[in-house]
């Protein structure tokens, strides 16, 4: 990050008051900045911190009456708070706005890249990949053969997709992330021993998909796995083989769904949620945090908690009888007694 | 992937019937499948489709009689569903079949390195490891000092071995596994500090073991954590210190095992199940998905659930009942009304 | 690992018995050490394989008597047991006294690197990012621009931290960490679509903070996401954007916490434990594992479990009449029945 007061005032359209070649590198609250850092006061309450601050360049409310002389840089825009984030979102396109194949990665001859790629450091693209126009690929990651990434994706450092993966068009893939995994598919042998099914399937995810960091996505045993498009999954979540996640569908982290189960589209899924295999989940169901799901949800729209989960007001009316089961069971005890003495 | 009518026709001991060079480069279903594209048709419904399917070559049934023109070479097999999977798994085959170092690897000088290995681009492998004949090791993994690799183990990419890890044969280890990191062990101090407790054991896994992605396995404080031969574990596990887990036990993926527990032979252990330290679970134990075991496991071949789990048929009678707990509240309350009615 | 005799006496202030040049590179159980291994006699039971064991070297209590002759170079100690954990430590940290930057590492020149640093293969530093001293980097790892890692610091194989990130002094993070993703932050849309919000703000970790392998900690929308000094994370955690964790507190495997929550200081979260967004949690206060909090916990050293969570010695009794719910009901039917009788 560097920026000249100068060049932060023509991000804000705001007015300059101080030198305008001073310049930043990082950001800082204004009672802790020092110099090099950009800083802004929008609370009155922390007005008493620009006066002896250490910050470079401090955005500033355009009222702001300085009542006493000020050593940093301002910059006066309509809303000092909205100003900073303003500069930061500026940052973060500039930094995402990567461009060239590094001469240290491995791209196979027989990959076919597109137009405006990133490829970052030590990436391996391995044979018959096709790699879209404007991907951007960070380093350390690893694309197995025959696998297509669509125009405009973004994946960040090691990411590892195995072979045959297919990722549509402006998809995020957040570092860690493991597509196309092995299927946990394995026979029962009579010597107690496991034979190995073979997972000669793939994981497909359509347009606009956005996947958390150290999510697994295990490959179909046969046929595809498949997030569809606009599927937003969080986080140290688990999909196995033959799921397929509905279109604009949200997960939230940590949760678990076993094999071949379908959810619809727009769910919510909370976090650490586990749901067993060869099920089928309605649109718009909406699914509690910790939540167990042993059976299908067929009906559109239900909202469900509990392990096995069923309707949430039902849920929590009964937490509410378990958390006061010893008060229960002291009124069945009165029961018996007052019975029995009346014997 | 890159087949001619030919290869697939001996791959599947089938009847080509159109240009044996015809060539594929991928799978689709008939109905949408387009120029280089291998499809089947196996059901009557989509008989239909391959009038007018862009399919290169299909597999149909041997009796399957057309009606009109067809544009694809077909290959005639006694099951065209089977077939397919025939060819996808010689496909399979063929991605694995792998072989040599590449110069992009970083061997060290003092690693033994055995035959027909692949090793992929930027793996690093440590001072003297010993990688066994045929193993096989994707590109970015890295090999810690001292490991060893069995025979005919496969490691995917992005695998991260620790110093000292002993790994057996024809194991397979997906990508981002961890093994070997260190124990979580901190002894607390008296200002509220942790001294941290060195973790000076190992991780050591036996024959035929395999791990899914982004699972994590601690290594042992002293001693080794242990995983015997056969045992399956699906992805984002978390295997803590000491932890010994029996021959030909399955664990679902999420699941955690605290430290120094030890799990018997041939058990399963369902998804996001949470095992505390210091347990012994006996041989061929069932656990439900989710359930928390705070208490040994003595008694062989015993089901549970809950958390804490019990009986698994008990615990589901007491789960029908909490469900109704408010109808059960309200019995309680009629009947004080009918007792004190009675007064 | 390469010890002699000498060494490894020299480590143990022990005394030798046999060749000194002896020279071991693994450890062994007495019963199964080869040539080449250390091992160590402290329980008598195991006295017997003594003079059958392939070891070079055993470490043996100062009184053992040998009652026929033995192979082995013996090394004498007051305590045989703590003696084989010494020369294990002292390896540990003859392992971890690494130096130099690897040729096959991507250093930006832009990057400021302080001494006796440790960086490995393919590691790669983007522009203006600060490396400490004697910070050690293994290989394979990421390091995004513009982020700050403090003296003394370890990081593992494969960790991978996102820019902007602050790392304090003598930490340590295992492999497959991921820092400062984005926080998963998504405004609906009228057509059911999601909108991404910006992840500007970043990750901080104070001093001596140690982080499990695979653990993810999202980047704050605007501001921080904090680990303040001190705090430990074992594995597979999720930490969402703009949550704090206070200072010493511990949290065990798989804990998921949403975003903006504040845990207090000296707290202790069990394994599996989920914990919902913009909450506040107390000092000192202890979470049990797999529990679910979905409600402020103020009072300090408060001890819950259940999900939702309340006192842990409520929720205990309350999950004793959970077990035994169906007798519960019985008794209830026999009030109705004699009430009814009595009619």
């Amino acid at each position: 990050m560097k920026f000249t007061a100068k060049q932060i005032s023509e991000i804000l359209k705001g007015q300059v008051e101080g030198d305008p070649e001073a310049s930043i590198h990082t950001v800082s609250r204004i009672e802790e900045a020092t110099e090099g850092a950009l800083s802004f006061l929008a609370n009155p309450r922390y007005t008493q911190f620009i006066y002896s601050t250490g910050a470079s360049i401090v955005i500033v409310n355009e009222d702001f009456k300085p009542e006493k002389e000020i050593q940093p840089t301002l910059i006066r825009v309509p809303d000092a708070y909205s100003g900073l984030a303003k500069v930061l979102e500026a940052y973060d396109q500039m930094k995402k706005n990567r461009k060239g194949i590094s001469g240290k990665a491995h791209v196979s001859e027989q990959a076919t890249i597109g137009k405006d790629v990133y490829i970052g450091e030590f990436v391996v693209i391995e044979d018959n990949v096709i790699i879209g126009d404007r991907v951007k690929i960070y380093p350390n990651t690893y694309i197995g053969n025959n696998s297509h990434i669509g125009d405009g994706t973004t994946i960040y450092s090691g990411v590892r997709i195995y072979s045959d993966t297919r990722i549509g068009k402006s998809c995020t893939l957040h570092s860690g992330i493991v597509l196309g995994s092995d299927g946990f598919g394995f026979a029962p042998q009579q010597n107690n021993n496991y034979k190995k099914v073979s997972q000669i399937g793939n994981v497909m995810l359509e347009d606009n998909v956005e996947i958390g960091a150290n999510t697994t996505i295990d490959r179909a045993t046969l046929g595809s796995t498949i997030i569809r498009k606009g599927a937003k999954l969080d986080n140290l979540i688990q999909i196995a083989h033959n799921v397929e996640i509905g279109e604009n569908t949200v997960i939230a982290a940590q949760v678990g769904i076993s094999g071949s189960t379908k959810i619809g589209r727009n769910c919510m899924i909370g976090g650490q949620v586990g749901i067993t295999g060869h099920l089928k989940i309605a649109d718009e169901v909406k699914i509690g945090a910790q939540s167990g799901i042993s059976s299908n949800i067929l009906q559109q729209g239900r909202i469900v908690l509990g392990s096995p989960a069923f309707d949430i007001s039902k849920y929590k009316k009964s937490y509410v009888h378990f958390r006061n089961l010893e008060k229960l069971v002291e009124r069945i005890e009165q029961l018996e007694k007052k019975l029995s003495d009346k014997g």
